[in-house]
């Protein structure tokens, strides 16, 4: 019987020292964008700070330049925002997976099992 | 500072009624090519034999021509055997699988973070 496949796909780019992006930091970068700290946008998408903390400072080192800017002082020990970097990484992430996802359509049409 | 990204893929291919192929499914296919039986490829992948079993009827329905034929009788209940649609989707899958790798290996020489 003839039926119809589609394929879905996971995109992650890696640097040299590790993982660098993938969708789960992808939403810690805008969450940290909406909510202006790491604290809060940990909280939101029920991770720990510590492991928060840990995913933008692996962003940051494995970025040419920093996504993640630290603001020093205020309440809750100061926050955290996007830098024009980190907007252009979110950009890049959405439109590779945009790519990617036109490629594989393309390609599902191709397919018999 | 200049830094190099390459883009890691990872491709599953849907069926209407749900997932029909992934690397798992793959792999569990080889493995009952290679030992004759669900059971004892099972084991060798640490799946429950009706996970296995499972995963078998959903691909044999999910195919255009079953992937999977169980063999009757013999000692442990009898063995299973890929047909020739289920050799051809492991090299579909495979063949997609490098497309999809040559596409983004082209695409990360082009990313800029």
């Amino acid at each position: 019987m003839k039926k119809n496949y589609t394929i879905r796909t996971r995109i992650w780019v890696d640097e040299k020292e590790g993982p660098f992006l993938g969708i789960g930091r992808v939403v810690l970068l805008e969450k940290i964008k909406q909510t202006g700290s790491i604290t809060n946008a940990a909280k939101e998408i029920k991770m720990s700070y510590r492991q928060a903390w840990q995913l933008v400072e692996d962003m940051n080192q494995r970025a040419e330049e920093p996504l993640i800017e630290k603001v020093l002082g205020g309440k809750n020990g100061g926050g955290a925002i996007l830098t024009k970097a980190g907007e252009k990484a979110i950009k890049s992430f959405y439109a590779l997976e945009q790519k990617v996802k036109k490629f594989v359509a393309n390609e599902s049409k191709k397919l018999k099992f």
